[in-house]
C-alpha cells in the first residue's frame, strides 16, 4: 500500500494527507524534512497557508530535552495548569508543540531560505545525532537557537496508540519511506476563511498532481504492521511517556 | 506626520513598515489587531508569507504574568542558557516572542477565521483589563488557551530607548492612532526565497495602494513626542525591566 506516496517522499515530492472526519478535518501537505527548499517553503506559504512545522520522534526530543509546551506551561505559567489545559480543544486533548528554532546561521529566520536552511540543519542534526560525541542537547542549542522561526512538533511515541494527529501521520509515513524521520507539514487553508475541506483538499491534489491520502488507511496500514511484526518502526519504550525530564530541574 | 497611515489605521486599512538597512531590513504588513478579520488573515498569510503575530505592550504582558520566552527557556529548559542565547544574531539581541495562544471557542485555530477571532478577542481583551473584577491573569486563561496558532509578541517598555524591532514599530503607531494598543503584522517575503527587499516592498505598496513607512521617521516622531511631553504615549516604569516575574515561582 500507498506505494506512489512512498515513492513521492523519496524524491522529495509532497503529498497530501486529511486526519479523520471526526477530527480536525483538515489536509496538511507533507515533506520529508531532509528535501525542504525554498521552493516548497514558498508552495506552503502560499497554498497551504496555516503554520509550517517540522516534526520529530519523541525519541529523539526526549534526547534532546525538548518538552511539549503544555507540559512546560503546566509546570512554569502563572495559570499554566489552566492556561494549558485542553479539555475544551474539540478535536483532540494533547497538542504536539514544543519549541521553534533558528539555525544559527540565519538572518532573521523567516525567509524562504532560512526556514529552508533552518529544516534542513534540523533533518541532517536528526541522522548525525547518533555519531555525536557531545551530549546531543548540548550540540543542539550549539547549532540552533531558541526562540525561531520554525515551529517544532513532538510524535507521540507509539503513534496512532497516543494521538492521531498530522504530526503522527506525516513522522510515520516519512519513517516508513527510510528517510530521516522529520517531515515538515502546513494545513491547508481555504479562501472561505475556514480549513480546506477534504472535497477541495482533493480538488488541490488533482490540480497540482499531487498525490492524497486519507489518515484513516495510514492508520490500517499501521495496524497491519503492527501485527505482523514486520512494521519500520520499533519503539523502545512503548507507553504514555511526558517529556517532564526535558525541563531544567530546579529549585 | 504620518496624518495619511494614522487614518488608515483608524479605518482598518493595513500600513506598511520598513525597519532599518542596519537592521532585518524587512518590511511588515501592520493593521490593529481590532480590525483584523478573515479577509486580513488571508492577504497577510498569501501576501506577507511570514509568521502572522500579534502584540502587546509589555505591562499588559506583565498584568497577564506572559514572560518573554528567551527568559522562560534560560530558566527551565535544559542547555536554556545557550539555547536562547542570541548574542550571534545578526539584527538585535532579543526577540519579543511569548507564547500562542487560541481563543477557547475556535475549532483548529488556524483558520483565517479562528485565527482572525483569537486576534479580536485577545484585543478586546486589552480594553476590558482595567474593568475585570477577577485577576486578569486568570480570566486570560480562562478565555484563552496555550499552546495555539496565534504568534503573541510583547514590545518592549520604553519602546525605542530598549529595541527598535516591528513589535516596537507597530505597536506605537496603533497606540498612536489613538487604538487598542495591539497591532498584527507579517513580515513580507519575496518570491526569491529572500524577505522583500526596502523597493520590493515599495513597489508592493504602490500596487495594493497601501502607505509605506520608515522605521526611521516613526523614531523620530517618537523621540519628539518625547521631548515635548506630549507624546501620546506614557509609562508607569520605564527601565530595563524584564518579565521574569511571569513565570511562576516555584521550588
Amino acid at each position: 500500500m500507498f506505494n506512489r506516496e512512498i515513492a513521492d517522499l523519496r524524491s522529495g515530492k509532497p503529498i497530501m494527507i486529511f486526519d479523520f472526519k471526526d477530527r480536525e478535518g483538515e489536509t496538511d501537505l507533507v515533506i520529508p524534512s531532509q528535501f525542504v527548499n525554498t521552493e516548497i517553503i514558498r508552495f506552503f506559504r502560499k497554498q497551504g497557508g496555516g503554520l509550517i512545522c517540522t516534526t520529530m520522534k519523541e525519541e529523539i526530543a526526549r534526547t534532546l530535552h525538548l518538552p511539549f509546551l503544555d507540559d512546560l506551561y503546566r509546570k512554569f505559567l502563572y495559570q499554566g495548569t489552566r492556561l494549558a489545559d485542553a479539555s475544551d480543544m474539540k478535536y483532540d486533548k494533547t497538542s504536539s508543540f514544543t519549541v521553534t528554532i533558528n539555525h544559527r546561521d540565519t538572518f532573521t529566520g523567516v525567509s524562504d531560505h532560512d526556514r529552508s536552511k533552518t529544516i534542513n540543519e534540523f533533518s541532517n542534526f536528526i541522522s548525525e545525532m547518533k555519531q555525536l560525541k557531545n551530549d546531543p542537547g548540548v550540540e543542539f542549542s550549539k547549532r540552533f537557537r531558541s526562540p525561531g522561526h520554525v515551529i517544532l512538533l513532538i510524535a507521540r511515541e507509539g503513534y496512532f496508540s497516543v494521538r492521531k494527529g498530522h504530526t503522527e501521520l506525516s513522522t510515520y509515513m516519512v519513517e516508513k519511506a527510510g528517510l530521516i524521520p522529520s517531515a515538515t507539514i502546513v494545513e491547508t487553508l481555504s479562501d472561505s476563511g475556514k480549513s480546506m475541506s477534504r472535497d477541495e483538499a482533493m480538488e488541490f491534489a488533482r490540480s497540482n498532481k499531487l498525490n492524497f491520502i486519507d489518515g484513516s488507511d495510514i492508520v490500517s496500514e499501521w495496524l497491519e504492521d503492527e501485527s505482523n511484526g514486520i512494521g519500520s518502526i520499533r519503539y523502545n519504550t512503548p507507553g504514555a511517556y511526558t517529556l517532564s525530564q526535558g525541563i531544567k530541574k530546579i529549585g
